[in-house]
């Protein structure tokens, strides 16, 4: 510590404006207090958090920067504090945040932000003003926490065409299906769980239904493929609905159930989604349990490769915003924001959701009569599915019907909504039939 | 494409001197040439390969990076071509690819290499060699293939201190093992596989000894600890002695046996080496097979990361080369080599190996006769290693006597190997005792 201490005072200070200090920002400061003397000796520079912007000034605070970090509640006073290096946003939403941000860019402040939700809906705009003054806007901490990914995608793998990637890029989402999993406990049993671990938060409609994962989808797409894909036009579909019988059911040939976010590329073309589905036990991504985070990537050149984390928390989120703080207090390097040279990345190329192709998993709740069976799998056949596996299980309460799975070969999602579509018609139906794809 | 096409006839070039053109050379070329549009649409520069140097200039080749590629088997007329903008060092080995570097870092021009064994060596003097010049040295393709764990511990993670590193860092060594594992081979069998799949080489000593992984984990602990760990200080040893009947005896409790390259830091010390250790199951790095690389790191800010992908081949290899040439292609960027301002990084602050702490697996083949387990428990407590679990198997051949297998909670290695020099000198032992460590 001696051997760098005098070093340390002769260093330029990075003035940071700390925009929002709930979970991520008190680990930021803990970060950069704790390991002052090792960032120093990699940056040459000593980081400061000079302003901190909150809601509630008089709220008690266990933890503060540095006995000089100036707090406001005002946001003009925020913004106009001068010698602000760096502009930290950790507000989250797309309110004050995209003022703050906008602004900032505008004059010439660099950004870095955990916003994932304000990048998915108004990437393009910031992305195009930060080009238009020049400034950094980084967002390493707004995909799968402490992950590497954002980086890996704009510089490691920068020569690579990304064939497929796919995530598991919500902990509460994978920790509550671990669980279902590992437990066989249904949904809301496994969602409480996650609520009393603090893995889940009051209102989890964000983790659950998939938006927070296809946010940061998008902007992996924007990474990974140079192309802006809407946010709204994303299928997303969440886990609230999934049941154990369905993970068991999955199980037993060999398949576990996550919450993926998925793109890929077929003939210049992108199909993208979030959406439950099954993964072989033995696949990577099926090791990573409770509340991690994990990015497949397959590219042209370096073939497949994973990343695995802490996907939220703190500290693992904080470390990515340092990660990107350090970035921008290098000298005379050009920002690299997008990854690419566009300031305005051109709209993606979309494959119709409807011809995408996999294998699926279909249980029918049925009739316990003879020739359902067959039915079933002659309508499956007229749509040009090829079942690969069949299963019939007597449900505990026979008046309720049998469950009948099968597992199909690749097969387009049109068709397979067709025949759904079909038998659900049919009289000997007893129930919706449940339907995941199988990756 | 054609939206690129014109963009990249005004796009400026960069030349490369490829030195060396086997497997990972060819790898990069065919990267090159299959994403050129790509690349300059990231980077904004065409990269060409400019001059080749060859060893047999009338060896056969498959592909040829350009037609007006230079090829050349004279090592001056490589070195004196004008309008190298990056050597790219693909021989290998301590020889020419020495003096290759070094002439080029004198004259100013970036370098690129895969080349583990001459930094592990040589490291100090040619970082700092760079360092005088101001050039950039790079080598993403020396340690773990295509796994971006370099730029990850000099930008993603360098606000962190890593407490803990452990990577299954030789493929060779770890399709071995798997194969063994998995199909309860012996080692030398295993080893015949891997050569006839391609993954070890004729002379397969440096993989199956772990040299070639302390060469990797010699530049990791640069760049995670800002130390030079001398390689030649690193305790290492393969796993040619390794036998199945303790990869089956280590499943049964749990364990899964890996060629591991470990650093971590204790009370600012730095405990280093690389050692087949047993690894829980359940363990992530337990579930990397086959050829295939990673890296489990543990940062104070941002908890366990851990990397996965092809360790070595053409494309994984020729993707992190490539990475590394994109990243020296930016312009007004000052080369970050070791991840730290100092040109000569400080000597490793080593802690005595016999003084790290960890638990143990023992077998000890002894004559069938009562007393001996007392006996060998006996000697364990009195040097402080406390059992933790314990089974006693038959061998197949009862005059060969019988296997004790003993678990035991952490311990020092130095009393291990006391406990072990002791134990050596019992009457009862009728083999040499087998010894692992339990990370």
């Amino acid at each position: 510590m001696t051997v760098h201490e005098d070093t340390l005072l002769n260093q330029p200070t990075i003035n940071l404006g700390v925009a929002g200090f709930g979970t991520v920002g008190t680990g930021l400061a803990k970060a950069i207090r704790e390991n002052s003397a090792w960032i120093s000796r990699r940056l040459g520079k000593v980081l400061h958090i000079h302003t901190v912007l909150v809601h509630d000034l008089h709220k008690k605070r266990h933890f503060i920067p540095d006995p000089d970090t100036l707090f406001t509640d005002d946001p003009e006073t925020f913004l106009n504090t001068p010698d602000i290096d760096i502009v930290v946003e950790l507000i989250g939403g797309t309110g004050l945040a995209y003022d703050l941000i906008t602004r900032s860019l505008a004059r010439g402040t660099s950004v870095v932000t955990a916003n994932k939700a304000l990048l998915a809906e108004k990437g393009p705009e910031l992305f195009a003003l930060a080009s238009k003054h020049n400034t950094g806007l980084y967002y390493e901490a707004s995909v799968a926490g402490g992950i590497p990914i954002v980086q890996t995608l704009k510089e490691s793998m920068a020569g690579n065409r990304i064939k497929n990637l796919l995530g598991i890029l919500n902990g509460t989402a994978n920790y509550i299906l671990s669980e279902m999993t590992s437990r066989g406990l249904d949904f809301s049993t496994a969602l409480n769980m996650a609520k009393a671990k603090g893995y889940a938060e009051a209102d989890p409609t964000f983790d659950i239904e998939g938006i927070d994962a296809a946010h940061k989808l998008t902007l992996l797409i924007r990474l990974a493929h140079g192309q802006d894909y809407p946010f709204s036009r994303l299928a997303v579909e969440g886990i609230s609905k999934v049941q154990a019988v369905d993970i068991t059911l999955g199980g037993e040939f060999g398949y576990e159930l996550k919450l993926l976010a998925h793109v890929s590329s077929r003939d210049e073309q992108l199909q993208a989604g979030v959406f439950p589905a099954f993964i072989a036990k033995s696949h990577m991504l099926a090791k990573v349990d409770g509340p991690f985070n994990a990015i497949l990537l397959e590219g042209n050149v370096v073939g497949p490769i994973m990343l695995y984390g802490q996907g939220a928390g703190d500290l693992p989120t904080g470390s990515a915003v340092l990660a990107d703080i350090m970035a921008l207090s290098k000298e005379g390097c050009a920002p690299n924001n997008t990854g690419f040279l566009e300031p305005v990345l051109p709209p993606a190329n979309i494959l119709d959701p409807l011809l995408t192709s996999s294998g699926h998993y279909f249980r029918f709740t049925v009739q316990d009569r003879p020739g359902v069976l067959s039915a079933l799998a002659g309508i499956m056949g007229q749509h040009d599915i090829s079942i690969a596996q069949a299963i019939q299980k007597q449900t505990p309460t026979p008046e309720q019907g049998v469950s009948i799975v099968f597992l199909s070969h690749k097969a387009l999602l049109r068709d397979v909504q067709k025949a759904m579509d079909e038998i659900a018609r049919c009289a000997f139906i007893m129930a919706p039939t449940v339907h995941y794809r199988i990756m």
